[in-house]
Protein backbone atom coordinates (compact mmCIF):
# COMPACT_ATOMS: atom_id res chain seq x y z
CA UNK A 1 0.00 0.00 0.00
CA UNK A 2 1.57 3.23 -1.23
CA UNK A 3 2.26 5.72 1.68
CA UNK A 4 0.27 9.14 1.58
CA UNK A 5 1.11 12.67 2.62
CA UNK A 6 -2.19 13.80 3.45
CA UNK A 7 -5.83 12.82 4.23
CA UNK A 8 -9.13 13.55 3.50
CA UNK A 9 -11.59 12.03 5.88
CA UNK A 10 -15.34 11.11 5.99
CA UNK A 11 -16.81 11.75 9.37
CA UNK A 12 -20.68 9.60 9.88
CA UNK A 13 -20.24 5.75 8.95
CA UNK A 14 -16.30 6.36 9.21
CA UNK A 15 -15.25 8.24 12.65
CA UNK A 16 -18.38 6.96 14.15
CA UNK A 17 -22.00 5.88 13.50
CA UNK A 18 -24.53 7.84 14.49
CA UNK A 19 -24.09 8.08 18.33
CA UNK A 20 -21.90 5.41 18.46
CA UNK A 21 -18.23 5.39 18.43
CA UNK A 22 -15.64 3.35 16.08
CA UNK A 23 -12.70 2.89 17.99
CA UNK A 24 -10.40 1.94 15.12
CA UNK A 25 -10.98 5.53 13.68
CA UNK A 26 -9.40 6.83 17.20
CA UNK A 27 -6.70 4.75 16.54
CA UNK A 28 -6.47 5.90 12.85
CA UNK A 29 -5.96 9.54 13.55
CA UNK A 30 -3.96 9.26 16.63
CA UNK A 31 -1.52 7.54 14.09
CA UNK A 32 -1.77 10.75 12.14
CA UNK A 33 -1.16 12.55 14.97
CA UNK A 34 1.84 10.87 16.07
CA UNK A 35 3.34 11.09 12.17
CA UNK A 36 2.58 14.40 11.61
CA UNK A 37 0.59 13.88 8.86
CA UNK A 38 -1.82 16.55 7.64
CA UNK A 39 -5.39 15.63 7.51
CA UNK A 40 -8.84 17.43 7.16
CA UNK A 41 -12.18 15.63 7.89
CA UNK A 42 -14.54 16.93 5.04
CA UNK A 43 -17.84 16.75 5.55
CA UNK A 44 -21.46 17.24 3.57
CA UNK A 45 -23.11 18.76 6.86
CA UNK A 46 -23.50 23.01 6.23
CA UNK A 47 -25.30 22.77 9.24
CA UNK A 48 -22.65 22.99 11.82
CA UNK A 49 -19.55 25.01 12.62
CA UNK A 50 -15.82 23.46 11.98
CA UNK A 51 -15.82 24.03 16.43
CA UNK A 52 -19.23 22.48 16.61
CA UNK A 53 -18.00 19.18 14.18
CA UNK A 54 -14.37 19.52 16.22
CA UNK A 55 -16.13 19.23 19.44
CA UNK A 56 -18.40 16.20 18.40
CA UNK A 57 -15.62 14.17 17.49
CA UNK A 58 -13.83 14.76 20.61
CA UNK A 59 -16.59 13.61 22.74
CA UNK A 60 -16.05 10.53 20.17
CA UNK A 61 -12.10 10.62 21.32
CA UNK A 62 -11.03 11.75 18.23
CA UNK A 63 -8.65 13.90 18.20
CA UNK A 64 -9.68 17.11 16.20
CA UNK A 65 -9.43 20.63 16.28
CA UNK A 66 -11.65 22.96 14.67
CA UNK A 67 -8.88 23.60 11.63
CA UNK A 68 -8.71 19.90 11.16
CA UNK A 69 -12.42 20.44 9.84
CA UNK A 70 -13.41 21.39 6.51
CA UNK A 71 -17.43 22.07 6.10
CA UNK A 72 -19.04 22.12 2.64
CA UNK A 73 -20.28 25.25 3.82
CA UNK A 74 -16.24 26.61 3.57
CA UNK A 75 -16.63 24.92 0.46
CA UNK A 76 -18.90 27.06 -0.70
CA UNK A 77 -17.97 30.61 0.83
CA UNK A 78 -14.41 29.82 -0.89
CA UNK A 79 -15.93 28.98 -4.44
CA UNK A 80 -18.01 32.21 -3.94
CA UNK A 81 -15.06 34.43 -3.17
CA UNK A 82 -12.79 32.84 -6.47
CA UNK A 83 -16.47 33.86 -8.65
CA UNK A 84 -16.51 37.11 -6.81
CA UNK A 85 -14.82 38.81 -3.78
CA UNK A 86 -17.26 40.17 -1.38
CA UNK A 87 -20.42 38.80 -2.46
CA UNK A 88 -23.72 39.75 -1.57
CA UNK A 89 -25.56 36.31 -1.09
CA UNK A 90 -29.46 35.53 0.04
CA UNK A 91 -28.86 32.51 2.36
CA UNK A 92 -31.04 29.59 3.29
CA UNK A 93 -29.34 27.45 5.88
CA UNK A 94 -28.31 27.01 9.32
CA UNK A 95 -25.46 28.31 11.24
CA UNK A 96 -22.31 26.54 9.94
CA UNK A 97 -23.12 28.27 6.59
CA UNK A 98 -24.02 31.76 8.11
CA UNK A 99 -20.25 31.37 9.92
CA UNK A 100 -18.84 30.56 6.64
CA UNK A 101 -20.06 33.36 4.18
CA UNK A 102 -19.71 35.68 7.08
CA UNK A 103 -15.98 34.48 7.89
CA UNK A 104 -15.18 34.53 4.06
CA UNK A 105 -15.74 38.39 3.99
CA UNK A 106 -19.40 37.99 2.17
CA UNK A 107 -22.70 39.85 2.88
CA UNK A 108 -25.64 38.40 3.95
CA UNK A 109 -28.98 40.43 2.18
CA UNK A 110 -32.38 39.87 1.69
CA UNK A 111 -32.70 41.53 -1.87
CA UNK A 112 -30.92 41.34 -5.15
CA UNK A 113 -28.16 38.87 -4.40
CA UNK A 114 -24.90 37.26 -6.38
CA UNK A 115 -25.63 34.34 -5.00
CA UNK A 116 -28.30 32.13 -3.42
CA UNK A 117 -27.07 29.69 -1.42
CA UNK A 118 -29.01 26.83 0.05
CA UNK A 119 -28.00 24.34 2.88
CA UNK A 120 -30.16 22.18 5.22
CA UNK A 121 -32.73 24.53 7.04
CA UNK A 122 -34.98 22.72 9.86
CA UNK A 123 -36.27 26.47 9.73
CA UNK A 124 -37.65 26.69 6.10
CA UNK A 125 -40.07 28.64 5.40
CA UNK A 126 -42.36 29.58 2.28
CA UNK A 127 -41.31 33.36 2.46
CA UNK A 128 -37.71 31.95 2.17
CA UNK A 129 -38.35 29.81 -0.71
CA UNK A 130 -40.09 33.30 -1.73
CA UNK A 131 -37.35 35.07 -1.54
CA UNK A 132 -34.72 32.59 -3.17
CA UNK A 133 -37.11 32.18 -6.15
CA UNK A 134 -37.66 35.70 -6.99
CA UNK A 135 -33.50 36.20 -6.75
CA UNK A 136 -33.03 33.13 -8.95
CA UNK A 137 -35.28 34.32 -11.68
CA UNK A 138 -33.58 37.36 -11.39
CA UNK A 139 -30.33 36.30 -12.54
CA UNK A 140 -28.48 35.18 -9.08
CA UNK A 141 -25.91 32.09 -9.08
CA UNK A 142 -27.53 29.27 -7.80
CA UNK A 143 -25.59 27.45 -5.31
CA UNK A 144 -26.62 24.44 -3.12
CA UNK A 145 -24.17 22.95 -0.30
CA UNK A 146 -24.90 19.36 -1.10
CA UNK A 147 -27.38 17.34 -2.93
CA UNK A 148 -28.15 14.42 -0.15
CA UNK A 149 -31.56 13.29 -0.37
CA UNK A 150 -31.97 12.65 2.98
CA UNK A 151 -30.39 12.23 6.92
CA UNK A 152 -30.34 9.40 8.48
CA UNK A 153 -32.10 10.15 12.53
CA UNK A 154 -33.42 8.57 15.35
CA UNK A 155 -36.77 8.68 13.62
CA UNK A 156 -36.31 7.96 10.25
CA UNK A 157 -34.81 9.09 7.03
CA UNK A 158 -35.55 12.89 6.66
CA UNK A 159 -35.60 15.18 4.29
CA UNK A 160 -32.04 16.56 3.24
CA UNK A 161 -30.71 19.52 1.61
CA UNK A 162 -30.93 17.96 -2.16
CA UNK A 163 -34.73 17.71 -1.47
CA UNK A 164 -34.99 21.16 0.16
CA UNK A 165 -33.06 22.49 -2.49
CA UNK A 166 -35.43 21.07 -5.01
CA UNK A 167 -38.52 23.41 -4.72
CA UNK A 168 -36.03 26.41 -5.92
CA UNK A 169 -35.22 24.02 -9.01
CA UNK A 170 -38.34 22.92 -10.11
CA UNK A 171 -40.15 26.51 -9.57
CA UNK A 172 -37.18 28.53 -11.33
CA UNK A 173 -36.28 25.78 -13.83
CA UNK A 174 -32.55 26.55 -12.51
CA UNK A 175 -30.09 23.79 -11.76
CA UNK A 176 -27.93 24.77 -8.81
CA UNK A 177 -24.26 24.26 -8.65
CA UNK A 178 -23.71 21.72 -5.53
CA UNK A 179 -20.71 22.13 -3.90
CA UNK A 180 -20.62 18.80 -1.84
CA UNK A 181 -19.21 15.19 -1.70
CA UNK A 182 -19.78 13.68 -4.26
CA UNK A 183 -18.62 16.84 -6.61
CA UNK A 184 -15.50 17.40 -7.24
CA UNK A 185 -15.72 21.10 -5.97
CA UNK A 186 -15.50 20.59 -1.94
CA UNK A 187 -12.96 18.20 -2.40
CA UNK A 188 -10.35 20.34 -4.49
CA UNK A 189 -11.37 23.51 -2.58
CA UNK A 190 -9.90 20.79 1.06
CA UNK A 191 -7.25 19.89 -1.03
CA UNK A 192 -6.15 23.67 -0.85
CA UNK A 193 -6.48 23.78 2.52
CA UNK A 194 -4.42 20.09 3.54
CA UNK A 195 -1.86 22.22 1.37
CA UNK A 196 -0.75 18.44 -0.34
CA UNK A 197 -0.63 17.03 -3.83
CA UNK A 198 -3.56 15.71 -5.44
CA UNK A 199 -1.55 12.08 -5.69
CA UNK A 200 -0.48 12.35 -2.24
CA UNK A 201 -3.83 12.61 -1.12
CA UNK A 202 -6.06 9.55 0.29
CA UNK A 203 -9.44 10.04 0.50
CA UNK A 204 -11.26 8.08 3.15
CA UNK A 205 -14.83 7.21 3.71
CA UNK A 206 -17.80 4.62 4.03
CA UNK A 207 -19.81 5.47 1.22
CA UNK A 208 -19.22 5.12 -1.98
CA UNK A 209 -21.85 7.06 -3.96
CA UNK A 210 -20.53 10.57 -1.96
CA UNK A 211 -17.19 10.13 -0.37
CA UNK A 212 -15.87 7.89 -3.07
CA UNK A 213 -17.13 9.29 -5.76
CA UNK A 214 -15.71 12.92 -4.94
CA UNK A 215 -12.55 11.36 -4.76
CA UNK A 216 -12.49 9.73 -7.96
CA UNK A 217 -14.55 12.82 -9.81
CA UNK A 218 -11.53 14.30 -8.38
CA UNK A 219 -9.04 12.04 -9.49
CA UNK A 220 -7.40 11.26 -5.90
CA UNK A 221 -6.81 7.62 -4.40
CA UNK A 222 -9.63 6.30 -2.33
CA UNK A 223 -10.28 4.08 0.45
CA UNK A 224 -13.64 2.65 1.22
CA UNK A 225 -14.12 1.27 4.56
CA UNK A 226 -16.59 -1.13 5.40
CA UNK A 227 -17.75 0.85 8.79
CA UNK A 228 -21.07 2.67 7.34
CA UNK A 229 -23.42 2.55 4.31
CA UNK A 230 -21.62 0.41 1.36
CA UNK A 231 -21.21 -2.70 2.30
CA UNK A 232 -18.91 -5.53 0.30
CA UNK A 233 -22.76 -6.77 -0.95
CA UNK A 234 -23.39 -3.28 -2.55
CA UNK A 235 -19.81 -2.59 -3.23
CA UNK A 236 -20.10 -4.97 -6.36
CA UNK A 237 -22.61 -3.26 -7.95
CA UNK A 238 -20.53 -0.30 -8.92
CA UNK A 239 -17.47 -0.79 -11.72
CA UNK A 240 -15.14 1.36 -10.95
CA UNK A 241 -13.86 0.00 -7.64
CA UNK A 242 -11.77 2.09 -5.02
CA UNK A 243 -8.32 2.42 -4.45
CA UNK A 244 -8.75 0.56 -1.47
CA UNK A 245 -11.55 -1.46 0.64
CA UNK A 246 -10.95 -2.52 4.12
CA UNK A 247 -13.37 -3.99 7.05
CA UNK A 248 -11.93 -1.09 9.79
CA UNK A 249 -9.23 1.60 9.78
CA UNK A 250 -7.32 -0.57 12.42
CA UNK A 251 -6.65 -3.13 9.14
CA UNK A 252 -5.43 0.12 7.18
CA UNK A 253 -2.92 0.98 10.12
CA UNK A 254 -1.97 -2.74 9.87
CA UNK A 255 -1.40 -2.68 6.16
CA UNK A 256 0.73 0.93 6.00
CA UNK A 257 3.12 0.29 9.53
CA UNK B 1 -69.64 24.98 -33.94
CA UNK B 2 -71.22 22.64 -31.66
CA UNK B 3 -73.75 22.90 -28.73
CA UNK B 4 -72.40 21.89 -25.73
CA UNK B 5 -74.79 20.57 -22.98
CA UNK B 6 -72.33 21.27 -19.91
CA UNK B 7 -68.97 23.12 -19.70
CA UNK B 8 -65.82 23.12 -17.51
CA UNK B 9 -64.44 26.30 -17.21
CA UNK B 10 -61.08 27.49 -15.82
CA UNK B 11 -60.33 30.76 -13.37
CA UNK B 12 -57.31 32.70 -13.67
CA UNK B 13 -56.69 34.04 -17.39
CA UNK B 14 -60.72 32.99 -18.57
CA UNK B 15 -62.74 34.76 -15.86
CA UNK B 16 -60.44 37.19 -14.63
CA UNK B 17 -56.59 38.34 -15.27
CA UNK B 18 -55.05 38.47 -11.63
CA UNK B 19 -57.07 41.34 -9.91
CA UNK B 20 -58.56 42.29 -13.43
CA UNK B 21 -62.33 42.03 -14.38
CA UNK B 22 -62.84 40.32 -17.82
CA UNK B 23 -66.17 41.73 -19.11
CA UNK B 24 -66.61 39.05 -21.48
CA UNK B 25 -66.19 36.04 -19.14
CA UNK B 26 -69.37 37.39 -17.32
CA UNK B 27 -71.71 37.62 -20.18
CA UNK B 28 -70.56 34.10 -21.26
CA UNK B 29 -71.43 33.00 -17.72
CA UNK B 30 -74.68 34.67 -17.69
CA UNK B 31 -76.11 33.07 -21.23
CA UNK B 32 -75.27 29.86 -19.42
CA UNK B 33 -77.26 30.91 -16.42
CA UNK B 34 -80.16 32.04 -18.63
CA UNK B 35 -79.61 29.08 -20.54
CA UNK B 36 -79.73 26.67 -17.73
CA UNK B 37 -76.72 25.26 -19.00
CA UNK B 38 -74.55 23.43 -15.97
CA UNK B 39 -70.82 24.35 -15.83
CA UNK B 40 -68.57 24.01 -13.06
CA UNK B 41 -65.47 26.17 -12.70
CA UNK B 42 -62.38 23.75 -12.34
CA UNK B 43 -59.42 25.53 -10.79
CA UNK B 44 -56.10 23.92 -9.26
CA UNK B 45 -55.91 26.80 -6.56
CA UNK B 46 -56.29 23.85 -3.32
CA UNK B 47 -55.73 26.94 -0.95
CA UNK B 48 -59.23 27.73 -1.24
CA UNK B 49 -63.25 26.60 -0.44
CA UNK B 50 -65.51 26.69 -3.15
CA UNK B 51 -67.40 29.04 -1.18
CA UNK B 52 -64.14 31.64 -1.13
CA UNK B 53 -64.01 30.55 -4.88
CA UNK B 54 -67.29 31.84 -5.47
CA UNK B 55 -66.92 34.89 -3.51
CA UNK B 56 -64.12 36.49 -5.43
CA UNK B 57 -65.73 35.13 -9.01
CA UNK B 58 -68.91 37.19 -7.48
CA UNK B 59 -66.78 40.20 -6.84
CA UNK B 60 -65.69 40.29 -10.42
CA UNK B 61 -69.54 40.35 -11.49
CA UNK B 62 -69.57 36.80 -12.20
CA UNK B 63 -72.61 34.34 -11.14
CA UNK B 64 -71.12 31.88 -9.14
CA UNK B 65 -72.15 29.79 -6.00
CA UNK B 66 -70.44 27.20 -4.00
CA UNK B 67 -71.73 24.44 -5.52
CA UNK B 68 -70.62 25.44 -9.35
CA UNK B 69 -66.60 25.25 -7.99
CA UNK B 70 -64.85 22.50 -8.18
CA UNK B 71 -61.43 22.71 -6.81
CA UNK B 72 -58.13 20.17 -7.07
CA UNK B 73 -58.81 19.81 -3.39
CA UNK B 74 -62.20 18.40 -3.84
CA UNK B 75 -60.77 16.25 -6.43
CA UNK B 76 -58.28 15.07 -4.33
CA UNK B 77 -60.64 14.31 -1.95
CA UNK B 78 -62.94 12.10 -4.29
CA UNK B 79 -60.30 10.22 -5.43
CA UNK B 80 -58.97 9.44 -1.74
CA UNK B 81 -62.68 8.45 -1.47
CA UNK B 82 -62.99 6.01 -4.94
CA UNK B 83 -59.47 4.38 -3.37
CA UNK B 84 -60.60 3.76 0.16
CA UNK B 85 -63.80 4.80 2.57
CA UNK B 86 -63.30 7.26 4.99
CA UNK B 87 -59.29 7.13 4.43
CA UNK B 88 -56.72 8.26 6.90
CA UNK B 89 -54.69 11.30 5.53
CA UNK B 90 -51.65 13.20 6.52
CA UNK B 91 -52.26 16.75 4.66
CA UNK B 92 -49.78 19.68 3.95
CA UNK B 93 -52.31 22.54 2.82
CA UNK B 94 -54.48 25.21 3.55
CA UNK B 95 -57.70 25.65 4.78
CA UNK B 96 -59.39 24.78 1.18
CA UNK B 97 -58.08 21.28 1.09
CA UNK B 98 -58.43 20.44 4.43
CA UNK B 99 -62.27 21.70 4.20
CA UNK B 100 -62.26 19.01 1.30
CA UNK B 101 -60.87 15.96 2.78
CA UNK B 102 -62.63 16.52 5.97
CA UNK B 103 -66.05 16.97 4.13
CA UNK B 104 -65.48 13.20 2.23
CA UNK B 105 -65.27 11.97 5.47
CA UNK B 106 -61.19 11.23 5.69
CA UNK B 107 -59.80 11.83 8.65
CA UNK B 108 -56.72 13.97 8.92
CA UNK B 109 -54.08 12.00 11.44
CA UNK B 110 -50.15 12.84 11.62
CA UNK B 111 -48.12 9.38 11.91
CA UNK B 112 -49.29 6.48 9.81
CA UNK B 113 -51.82 7.88 7.44
CA UNK B 114 -52.86 5.84 4.41
CA UNK B 115 -52.30 8.47 2.81
CA UNK B 116 -49.75 11.86 2.18
CA UNK B 117 -51.51 14.67 0.27
CA UNK B 118 -49.61 17.86 -0.74
CA UNK B 119 -51.11 21.12 -1.54
CA UNK B 120 -49.96 24.75 -1.79
CA UNK B 121 -48.82 25.50 1.93
CA UNK B 122 -47.70 29.15 2.89
CA UNK B 123 -46.77 27.77 6.26
CA UNK B 124 -44.77 25.00 5.16
CA UNK B 125 -42.45 23.97 7.37
CA UNK B 126 -39.53 21.13 7.96
CA UNK B 127 -41.43 19.34 10.77
CA UNK B 128 -44.09 19.23 8.18
CA UNK B 129 -42.21 17.73 5.46
CA UNK B 130 -40.34 15.21 7.34
CA UNK B 131 -43.93 13.86 8.57
CA UNK B 132 -44.57 13.66 4.86
CA UNK B 133 -41.45 12.04 4.04
CA UNK B 134 -41.61 9.29 7.32
CA UNK B 135 -45.18 8.60 5.90
CA UNK B 136 -44.22 7.77 2.48
CA UNK B 137 -41.49 5.83 3.21
CA UNK B 138 -43.40 3.66 5.61
CA UNK B 139 -45.97 2.95 2.53
CA UNK B 140 -48.82 5.93 2.45
CA UNK B 141 -49.74 6.26 -1.34
CA UNK B 142 -48.63 9.90 -2.05
CA UNK B 143 -50.74 12.47 -4.05
CA UNK B 144 -50.00 16.16 -4.65
CA UNK B 145 -52.75 18.59 -5.83
CA UNK B 146 -51.39 19.68 -8.80
CA UNK B 147 -47.91 20.01 -10.71
CA UNK B 148 -48.13 24.11 -11.14
CA UNK B 149 -44.44 24.92 -10.87
CA UNK B 150 -45.21 28.66 -10.07
CA UNK B 151 -47.95 31.10 -8.87
CA UNK B 152 -47.91 34.84 -10.40
CA UNK B 153 -48.12 37.30 -7.70
CA UNK B 154 -47.60 41.11 -7.22
CA UNK B 155 -43.60 40.56 -6.46
CA UNK B 156 -43.46 38.11 -9.34
CA UNK B 157 -43.53 34.14 -9.70
CA UNK B 158 -43.36 32.41 -6.59
CA UNK B 159 -43.19 28.24 -5.50
CA UNK B 160 -46.06 26.87 -6.58
CA UNK B 161 -47.29 23.09 -5.27
CA UNK B 162 -45.53 21.32 -7.74
CA UNK B 163 -42.13 22.49 -6.81
CA UNK B 164 -43.01 21.94 -2.79
CA UNK B 165 -44.07 18.51 -4.05
CA UNK B 166 -40.59 18.16 -5.06
CA UNK B 167 -38.96 18.22 -1.68
CA UNK B 168 -41.00 14.52 -0.95
CA UNK B 169 -40.45 13.36 -4.39
CA UNK B 170 -37.08 13.64 -4.34
CA UNK B 171 -36.04 12.64 -0.40
CA UNK B 172 -37.79 9.69 -1.10
CA UNK B 173 -37.77 8.75 -4.52
CA UNK B 174 -41.22 8.12 -4.87
CA UNK B 175 -43.06 10.18 -7.41
CA UNK B 176 -46.90 11.67 -6.83
CA UNK B 177 -50.12 10.79 -8.18
CA UNK B 178 -50.89 14.59 -9.21
CA UNK B 179 -54.90 15.54 -9.46
CA UNK B 180 -55.01 18.75 -10.82
CA UNK B 181 -55.26 19.74 -14.34
CA UNK B 182 -53.10 19.14 -17.05
CA UNK B 183 -53.91 15.49 -15.47
CA UNK B 184 -56.79 13.72 -15.83
CA UNK B 185 -58.11 12.87 -12.71
CA UNK B 186 -59.72 16.09 -12.11
CA UNK B 187 -61.28 16.48 -15.12
CA UNK B 188 -63.03 12.82 -14.83
CA UNK B 189 -63.98 13.90 -11.35
CA UNK B 190 -65.69 17.25 -12.33
CA UNK B 191 -67.45 15.27 -15.27
CA UNK B 192 -68.79 13.38 -12.39
CA UNK B 193 -70.17 16.48 -10.54
CA UNK B 194 -71.25 18.40 -13.65
CA UNK B 195 -73.25 15.34 -14.47
CA UNK B 196 -72.93 15.73 -18.29
CA UNK B 197 -71.74 13.35 -20.78
CA UNK B 198 -68.17 13.99 -22.04
CA UNK B 199 -69.21 14.07 -25.60
CA UNK B 200 -71.06 16.88 -24.41
CA UNK B 201 -68.95 18.88 -22.94
CA UNK B 202 -66.47 21.35 -23.29
CA UNK B 203 -63.33 22.78 -21.50
CA UNK B 204 -62.71 26.24 -21.85
CA UNK B 205 -59.61 27.61 -20.65
CA UNK B 206 -56.42 30.12 -21.17
CA UNK B 207 -53.84 28.29 -20.68
CA UNK B 208 -52.39 25.18 -23.02
CA UNK B 209 -50.31 23.18 -20.84
CA UNK B 210 -52.89 22.74 -18.56
CA UNK B 211 -56.62 23.27 -19.45
CA UNK B 212 -56.35 22.27 -22.72
CA UNK B 213 -53.88 19.64 -22.00
CA UNK B 214 -56.41 18.40 -19.26
CA UNK B 215 -59.19 18.42 -21.77
CA UNK B 216 -57.28 16.35 -24.25
CA UNK B 217 -55.81 13.62 -21.87
CA UNK B 218 -59.63 13.54 -20.87
CA UNK B 219 -60.82 13.00 -24.72
CA UNK B 220 -62.68 16.17 -23.72
CA UNK B 221 -63.37 18.73 -26.34
CA UNK B 222 -61.31 22.69 -25.91
CA UNK B 223 -62.33 26.03 -26.50
CA UNK B 224 -58.80 28.13 -25.91
CA UNK B 225 -59.44 31.51 -25.14
CA UNK B 226 -56.74 34.38 -25.72
CA UNK B 227 -57.06 36.07 -22.27
CA UNK B 228 -54.31 34.61 -20.29
CA UNK B 229 -51.32 32.31 -20.68
CA UNK B 230 -51.56 30.80 -24.07
CA UNK B 231 -51.13 33.52 -26.72
CA UNK B 232 -51.48 33.26 -30.31
CA UNK B 233 -47.60 32.98 -30.80
CA UNK B 234 -47.31 30.22 -28.15
CA UNK B 235 -50.05 28.25 -29.59
CA UNK B 236 -48.08 27.48 -32.59
CA UNK B 237 -45.35 25.58 -30.64
CA UNK B 238 -47.88 22.85 -30.11
CA UNK B 239 -48.78 20.15 -32.20
CA UNK B 240 -52.02 19.44 -31.15
CA UNK B 241 -54.59 22.32 -31.24
CA UNK B 242 -57.27 22.98 -29.13
CA UNK B 243 -60.80 22.42 -30.71
CA UNK B 244 -61.84 25.93 -31.22
CA UNK B 245 -59.54 28.85 -30.61
CA UNK B 246 -60.65 32.30 -29.98
CA UNK B 247 -59.93 35.71 -28.71
CA UNK B 248 -62.43 36.32 -26.34
CA UNK B 249 -65.58 34.50 -24.65
CA UNK B 250 -67.73 37.22 -26.52
CA UNK B 251 -66.43 35.68 -29.93
CA UNK B 252 -67.61 32.13 -28.45
CA UNK B 253 -70.75 33.22 -27.87
CA UNK B 254 -71.58 35.43 -31.32
CA UNK B 255 -70.38 32.05 -32.93
CA UNK B 256 -73.04 29.76 -30.84
CA UNK B 257 -75.76 32.30 -31.11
Amino acid sequence: MKKYKGYLIDLDGTMYKGTERIEEAGHFVDYLVRNEIPYLFVTNNSSQTPKQVAKKLNEFQIQASEDRVFTTSQATANYIAQKKDQATVYMIGEEGLREAIQTSGHHLVDENPDFVVVGIDRDISYEKYAKACIAVRNGAAFISTNADIAIPTERGLLPGNGALTSVIAVSTNTAPVFIGKPEKIIVEQALEVLGVAKEDTLMVGDNYDTDIMAGMNCGIDTLLVHTGVTTKELLKQYNSQPTYTIDSLSDYLKHIN
